[in-house]
C-alpha cells in the first residue's frame, strides 16, 4: 500500500512550521493538552512516538521522565528539524515510515502517535504492530483527524451559515464511505484515509487492544470565551483521541 | 432522571406497530440483521432483553435455543401485545423501567437491547447494572439510533439535495453538545439523548465492558439496488450496534 511522505514536500514543510509555530492553533489549544490529559506516568517508561514529525513531543515526553523514546516518521526534513530542535542522548530518531515499524525489534511501555494515522492507509497493520511491540499491559494513545472531518472531500459547501455568517451546521457526505479523500492544504494532493468510528474501534478490538478512552475535544467555555470561533468544534470535532491497553 | 414511556401514548403505540408491520422497513433491512449477525450462540443461555416491546426478539432467542428470557419494557400496551404474540413458557416479561433493572436479582449470560436506549436519560446507571447483572464473560449487545441521527433537533434542513433532489450530504448541527433532542415521531415530544460515540465508548469502558464490535449498518450492494433510496444511510447511519464483554 502507498506511504505517504508529503512533509517532505518543501512547500508543505514551510507552511505547516509556519501553522504550528503560531501560538494560537487548534494543536496548541485542543490537541496538546488532551493527550497530555491522556498520558499515565512516563517516570522510567520506553516509548515509541509514530510520525513524531520535529519531536517536540518527544522531548516533551523526556522532560516528564521517560527513560528512551523512538521517534520514528518517513519525513526527512522533519527529522533533520528534529534532530537540531529536540536532540537529546534518550531520544532516537528513526528516518521510518510507520508502516514499516515491524523491522523493529524492541519492546515499548507506551506507543504514541499525534496526527498522524489519517495520512496511513494500511492503520490495521500499523496498528498490529504496535500491539507486537508493547509489553503486556503497554498503553497506546493516539490522535487522529476526526472521522466527521476525513470524510470531507472538498466538494461542495462545507458548512452552512446564517445571514450574519454564522456557522449553522456542517455538511457531512459519505460518512460511511471509507476512502482516500485528496484535499488541497498548503499543497494539492494531500492524501487522508477516511475511516468511520466503528473501524477504527474494531481494528484496535480485533488486534487485541481494550480501549480505556476516546475524547473528541471541544472548547471549555473559557476558551469559547476568547475564541469564539472555535465554536466549530461542538459541530465537527477535528480530533479524535484513543487511549487503549494491550491485554 | 426522567423515564419516558412514550410507547403507551395510543397514537404513538398504534402508528408504531403500523411501522413495524411494513414488511420493507429499516429495522427489517438493517437493524435486525445486523442484531442477529453480532449474536454469539443461544443454547442454553439466560437473556435479558432491555426494551422488548412486544416481544418478536424474545420469541427469535427461544427460536435459537436459549433457555430463558427475561424481557424488560415500560410500557403496558407492548407488553401485553408482546404476551398475546409472543407468549412461552421460558419467556418471562416484566413491567419495570430500563431504568430499575437493578432490582433483578438473576444474573444473565446475556444482555441485548434493540434501539432503546436512545430513549433513557441515565444511560450509565443502566449500563453498570447490565455489567453486574451480567455473569463474567457474558456479552452485551445493544443497538441504539445513530449519534449522527440523534444530534438531530428538528432546527433547518436535514438534508442538503440536488435540483434533481438527490440527497447530496446531511446537515449535522451540534454534534458535541449532549443533550434531549425533542422531536415529533407519530406525536409531538418524543424524547431522545443524544451522546457521542466516545461517551457511549467511554461508558463501557468505565464500567468495566472491553467493547468487541462496533457496527454502522449500510445496505449492501444488493440492497441498494433493490432500494436506492436507503443510500442515505452512507451520509448518515440510522442505527450504532455496540457488542461488549464483560472482563
Amino acid at each position: 500500500m502507498a506511504k505517504q511522505n508529503i512533509y517532505d514536500n518543501e512547500t508543505f514543510f514551510t507552511e505547516y512550521r509556519k501553522l504550528r509555530e503560531r501560538e494560537v492553533n487548534a494543536n496548541n489549544l485542543f490537541e496538546l493538552p488532551t493527550l497530555f490529559s491522556l498520558l499515565p506516568t512516563l517516570e522510567g517508561r520506553k516509548i515509541l512516538d509514530l510520525g513524531c514529525g520535529s519531536g517536540e513531543r518527544c522531548m516533551d515526553y523526556i522532560n516528564k521522565g521517560a527513560a528512551k523514546v523512538t521517534g520514528v516518521d518517513i519525513s526527512e526534513k522533519m527529522l533533520a528539524a528534529a534532530r537540531s530542535e529536540n536532540s537529546d542522548p534518550r531520544i532516537t530518531y528513526l528516518n521510518m515510515a510507520m508502516e514499516d515499524i515491524g523491522s523493529l525489534d524492541e519492546s515499548y511501555d507506551l506507543v504514541i502517535s499525534s496526527l498522524a494515522f489519517h495520512y496511513v492507509e494500511d492503520f490495521g497493520g500499523v496498528v498490529e504492530n504496535v500491539y507486537r511491540l508493547l509489553d503486556d499491559g503497554g498503553i497506546f494513545i493516539f490522535s487522529q483527524e476526526h472521522p466527521l472531518a476525513t470524510c470531507y472531500s472538498g466538494k461542495g459547501d462545507r458548512w452552512t451559515r446564517d445571514e450574519n455568517g454564522v456557522k449553522l451546521h456542517v455538511n457531512i457526505e459519505n460518512y460511511c464511505v471509507e476512502r482516500r479523500t485528496d484535499s488541497t492544504w498548503f499543497v494539492e494532493g494531500v492524501q487522508r484515509y477516511h475511516r468511520t468510528f466503528s473501524t477504527i474501534v474494531n481494528t484496535l478490538a480485533d488486534a487485541g487492544f481494550r480501549i480505556l478512552k476516546m475524547v473528541e475535544p471541544v472548547p471549555t467555555e473559557e476558551l469559547l470565551e476568547k475564541y469564539p470561533e472555535y465554536y466549530d468544534l461542538f459541530h465537527k470535532p477535528d480530533f479524535l483521541f484513543v487511549k487503549a491497553v494491550k491485554g
